[in-house]
């Protein structure tokens, strides 16, 4: 099933996208809901951030060639430890699909795209196992980590690197029925494919990590894991369109603009 | 004025205290509100968090003791920047006054309390000026910023070591007026005095940070700026109570339990 999250007045409603059908419901997507009699079609809605999460979790260098390519270009210790170390990224960075990525003007040139698969939870959990963990997850959706490389380098933490306003694209929807060794992840700049690698061919998967982060901390409905890229990515020019298609979800597509 | 969130039944409300009296609130404190006809003593409610932010911001090694001690205890090279790079927290980690802060049976001895000044943003901001700065804060709260420090030296993030649930007490409520020259943190150990500082006497102040943080993000009501401690701390043990008092807001207290 495909929730949608779109704009309605001042508020935002979820519905149910059937094709190119959008049925509005009521209540909550985690608890229980119902179909209302409101029907828009896909292209008349204007879609938000698929959820707003309690708290956004993002791995870091989760696949081989990204992680090795990173440690060279940053300068970071990548290969320091295996553990599944979870990061964090901030809620004010978020942005909706077809919304603008905007490069402030003292970004340098060095900013990238990185196409991720974005886990959605579902229940409140602590101590999953790896029996059970695959049950807290609701769905998933596609993350664009656009990411400004000198101060990922210079910064004391990635607070501007990572969380400047627009660059976290999150959407199109949340999709609920996945084959995750089926899934391909698809990036292309300016309708040109970049890079196409098996979404689940990760360094440390979903369960391990749920495993782990949930013998510390408590996951919540809605909160959001970023699952990390595969590969490195030329510099963002003004005007590019970025999107990250992951088969069986869909197609993140955002434009870029830098600021001058 | 100071406001409280309290438990009742399955949600939490807001009211205002009024000596020992609660006058409960209808509609939202960062915008229009009435005070209800419900009244309590505050000795029969139980206080929540005073807000759950939509997103966590903290500044580290913010006061120039804290900077030094910790330079030299975990390795880490504080020295290196001192631009106003912002960090974050995670809200799984928030938990109310009077509610028990539980280090996991894994932790080493290694855990410290941190008593901090606490932010609250009241309004949707981006690009603040020193002129205007103070002007987006609803008001302050206290918290306590639980570090375990050998996960702070092994983790490739601060996750475990920062994010552990209950790690993040804050509260008591939330006070408006304050006079931030004239407050001083005082941290108690099972009521003896461990360290008191001049509140406001910041490496980087409130209005720096506000202004650099907002040259790139968007701050939105609720969100929170844990402002950084002074000193070191001794390792806290299975029982032990931590009150933190600022002067002019209140105290936060807190019992420790370690799990077996």
């Amino acid at each position: 099933m495909r929730f949608v999250r779109f704009i309605k007045g001042d508020d935002s409603v979820y519905g149910i996208l059937e094709g190119e059908n959008v049925i509005e419901l009521s209540g909550s997507i985690f608890g229980a809901f119902e179909k209302t009699d409101n029907r828009y079609k896909l292209s008349e809605v204007e879609l938000d951030i698929p959820v707003e999460p309690r708290t956004f979790y993002a791995a870091g260098l989760n696949y081989q060639t990204h992680k090795d390519k990173m440690s060279a270009a940053i300068g970071m210790d990548a290969g320091a430890s295996d553990a599944p170390d979870i990061g964090y990224r901030a809620n004010n960075a978020l942005a909706p699909h077809n919304s603008p990525v905007i490069i402030p003007a003292d970004a340098t040139d060095k900013v990238n795209y990185e196409g991720e698969l974005v886990v959605v939870i579902g229940k409140k959990v602590k101590n999953l196992t790896p029996e059970n963990a695959m049950d807290a997850i609701f769905g998933y959706t596609i993350g664009n980590d656009i990411s400004e490389r000198n101060w990922q380098k210079s910064d004391k933490t990635m607070w501007r690197s990572k969380n400047t306003d627009t660059f976290k694209p999150m959407g199109p929807w949340i999709e609920t029925d996945v084959s995750l060794d089926d899934m391909t992840t698809i990036v292309r700049l300016n309708g040109e494919v970049q890079i196409r690698f098996a979404t689940n061919d990760m360094i440390t998967g979903i369960v391990p990590f749920l495993v782990r982060m949930t013998k510390y901390l408590t996951l919540y409905p809605g909160d959001v894991i970023w699952m990390g890229t595969e590969g490195d990515a030329p510099n963002l020019l003004n005007g590019d369109v970025v999107d990250v298609e992951i088969t069986g979800i869909g197609t993140l597509k955002n434009t870029v603009i830098r600021e001058e």
